[in-house]
């Protein structure tokens, strides 16, 4: 196994996607279950650069923390870095309603993983999945907006895979993916 | 009149509204015309007093910040403190179909004002409006959703006021007279 990274998120749902995907790549990972600021921008690589900052001063190095969000066409990108935040309010049923109507059903989700070394160095590596939303809601597995999100060549939804399926393709894999290639050609 | 502040904000019109209060209560007031750096937060009062120091940090003493959103009830508090967002993207369009057959149109404006003086010593005054979501657009003054919001005991919007209408009992101008009140008990 690579030497081992720390993983700092609030969200479980989150830690048992990217513990899956590590341990696959032959990563050691460590959750760290905490909260941490995330500025407000538009660009989620300035939110996980922030953000792993602030993670390398409270937890020391070789620390990683990922930030995602979900990227309507039509809506002009919305929910995008806040779809945490539209989760927790309008939820699914807010989004579909700002959907009824809209023929152009085209999102994509983006991920940005902030890592930084033992010296504090950040680089940020980032995902995209490109799909569509879906009519109605479908599917029980992953968290957030995966119950109508149908990436590219699918039928189902995230919310409909297990989460080896979901890491085939997702966002957060890609970029967690960028990450490891990272650490492997450093070892 | 009372020795002058500036007020940091990147908003035209949100200049216009503070610049036109001051003035009125004897406060000299000076624009720096900037962005700042917003955290993600649910709580309004946080983000005004790190984007306060931040401005100390940048612009030095007797510096003052605000930051405002709109609170629906039956969306659960959304969109708040990331309303400029949503405005630019799902817009009032977006709102008022999310609000489509909705009974309960109440909704609140809430303005956090961060106030650092000349030794950094920080201080968030905060105000309130409540009212509810109109049908339909109306006026074009103010900005952001102005135009969807009828406070309590009026008819018209804030879109359908004079500034100096809207400032007789806005949230951000009752968030500024308590900075006021504050300012000219310590001369």
């Amino acid at each position: 196994m690579a030497a081992g990274l720390k993983f700092v998120t609030s969200n479980e749902g989150k830690w048992f996607e990217v513990s899956r995907l590590l341990s696959s790549m032959g990563i050691e990972c460590e959750w760290v279950r905490a909260r941490l600021t995330e500025v407000q921008s538009d660009d989620l690589t300035e939110i996980a650069r922030t953000s792993a900052i602030e993670a390398y001063g409270k937890f020391g190095g070789r620390v990683a923390v990922e930030d995602a969000g979900l990227f309507v066409e039509a809506l002009r990108g919305f929910p995008g870095p806040y779809s945490s935040y539209v989760h927790r309010t309008i939820g699914i049923e807010g989004l579909l309603k700002l959907m009824s109507g809209v023929e152009d059903r085209r999102a994509h989700f983006l991920s940005a993983v902030g890592f930084a070394d033992s010296d504090g160095n950040v680089v940020v590596f980032t995902g995209r999945a490109d799909g569509r939303i879906a009519d109605a809601p479908r599917g029980s597995s992953g968290f957030g907006f995966d119950p109508v999100f149908v990436p590219e060549g699918e039928t189902r939804t995230f919310a409909e895979m297990t989460v080896d399926e979901k890491n085939l393709f997702s966002h957060r894999a890609k970029a967690f993916r960028s990450l490891t290639e990272h650490l492997l050609r450093r070892r």
